[in-house]
C-alpha cells in the first residue's frame, strides 16, 4: 500500500486527504499544514503536524499549496529521499527541489464545499524517473480511472486550455447573472440552457455547435446589444464578438 | 386542442414541429417554408406547403424564421385575423404586423441532430391581449413545465444573458479544444471540468465558485499563459483577465 504525507491544506488537499482516506490501496499517515488549525478536523484520522522537520517517512510527499510558492517551499523541506509532486497544472516538474520529483495534477475545479466523484476526474501524471512513475501511476489509479501520462510542457498547455473553459466561462455566468438580477429576471431561467450548452460539446465539436449573431454576423442584433451593457461588460462582448467573426466570416 | 401553423423550417421550426406532433394536446395542421424541400420529411404527418396563400385555419401560427426576417415576412402574410406569434428572444413583439400577436420564446439552443427533452425547456411568452394568452398559455404548458410570462424588454435581457452563458461560452470551449489540439492532447481529457463548472453554478453563485490566475491576481502565470496564446486569444485572455480582476480585486 502506497504511503503518502499531504503538505497543504486548500481545496486540493482537502480532497486528497478525503480521497486518500476513503480508499482501501492508499495510506495517508500525515498531513502537514503551516496554520495547523485548518487541518485540525483530521486529527482523529491522522497524524497532524505544523512543523516541517517532523515529517513521517512515507513513499509520497504531496506538495498541494497555492502555485507561487512550491519552488520557496520545496527548498524548505529537509531531505526527504523519496518521491516528492505538487498538484499545480502551470508549474513545471522542476520546480522541486529532489531528485526524486513529479507531478499529480487533478485536471478539476475543487470547492470545500462541494463534493467530488474523483473516479472521473483526470490525473495527469508525470515523474524524473522511471521508478517513481510506477509508484505514481499506483497512487493515481487507486483513486481515479483516468490517469494521464503527460509533460510539463504537455500539462501547461492543459492548464491554459483549462483557464478558458472554466475560470473564463465561470465568469460568464457571472455577468449573465448580473444581467438577470439588474432585470428582476431568476437566473434559473438560464440553468437549462448552460447544461445543455456544456453537454452538446461531448457530442458534437463546438465549432459546430456555435449559434447566435456573432455566428450568423447578425450587426443589428450586436449593435443593440452592445447598447444595453455597461462598458466592461460590453468590452467582453466585443472581443468575444471580434473572435467569433473571425472564425465563421 | 390548439390548433396550430409553424411558419419556417430552422432549427427551432423543426423541434417545434417534432414536439407538436407527439403531443396530444397540440393539434399541428400545416408547416410552411419557401423551400419545401426542407419539410417534404413531414408530409406524410402534417400538411406542407411553400405558398403563403394557402395557409390553412389554425389557432396560432407561429413565425420561427430569422431574427432579421421577421418584420418583412410578417408584413408578407395574407390577413388571418388570429395569434400570430414569433419565437426570437431578441425581437421586440410589435415586430409582428397584427392586431393579436405574441411571442413563444424557448430559451433554449438547438441543432437539428440533437434530441431536445422539451418540458424542462423554459418558454417565455407574451401576447397583445389577455385572450391570447390564455390560449399562449395553453399551448406552452402542453409542451414544457417551465412557463414564464415575460415582456419584450425583459426577454431582450434574457436574450442578451444567453448570449453570454451560451454563445460565448460555446466560443470559449472552441479556443479550449484548439489549445489542446495543437498539443496533441484529446479535448476530452477538458469534459469533466466542463461538466463540473456547468454544474458548479447550480447550486453556487458564479461569483463564490470563480478560481483561477485572474481570481487570484497571479501575474506570473497571467504573463507566462500569454506568452503561449496567438494574438486572438490573447486579445480574449486578457480582455477576460481584466474584467474577473475588477469583481475580485
Amino acid at each position: 500500500m502506497v504511503k503518502v504525507v499531504i503538505l497543504g491544506s486548500g481545496n486540493v488537499g482537502y480532497h486528497l486527504s478525503k480521497i486518500f482516506l476513503s480508499s482501501n490501496n492508499v495510506d495517508l499517515i500525515q498531513v502537514y499544514s503551516r496554520n495547523i488549525h485548518t487541518i485540525e478536523f483530521l486529527k482523529d484520522k491522522v497524524s497532524i503536524t505544523d512543523n516541517i522537520n517532523s515529517l513521517l517517512n512515507a513513499d509520497i510527499y504531496i506538495i498541494a499549496i497555492s502555485d507561487g510558492s512550491i519552488v520557496e517551499f520545496s527548498k524548505s523541506l529537509p531531505h526527504l529521499n523519496k518521491l516528492v509532486v505538487h498538484t499545480s497544472g502551470s508549474i513545471s516538474i522542476d520546480a522541486i527541489n529532489s531528485e526524486n520529483k513529479g507531478v499529480l495534477y487533478p485536471l478539476q475545479t475543487f470547492s470545500k464545499n462541494k463534493e467530488i466523484d474523483f473516479k472521473n476526474i483526470p490525473l495527469c501524471i508525470e515523474t524524473s524517473n522511471e521508478k517513481s512513475l510506477v509508484l505514481l501511476q499506483e497512487l493515481a489509479s487507486a483513486i481515479s480511472d483516468q490517469v494521464f501520462l503527460i509533460n510539463s510542457e504537455q500539462r501547461a498547455k492543459i492548464h491554459l486550455a483549462a483557464v478558458f473553459v472554466n475560470n473564463f466561462v465561470n465568469h460568464l455566468y457571472e455577468i449573465g447573472q448580473q444581467i438577470c438580477k439588474a432585470n428582476e429576471i431568476p437566473f434559473e431561467i438560464l440553468h437549462p440552457l448552460i447544461k445543455e450548452t456544456s453537454e452538446k460539446i461531448m457530442t458534437c465539436s463546438p465549432k459546430n455547435a456555435q449559434t447566435g449573431p456573432a455566428k450568423r454576423n447578425d450587426q443589428e442584433t450586436i449593435k443593440k446589444q452592445l447598447k444595453q451593457l455597461n462598458m466592461d461588460d460590453a468590452k467582453v462582448y466585443e472581443t468575444l464578438t471580434q473572435s467569433i467573426l473571425k472564425i465563421y466570416s
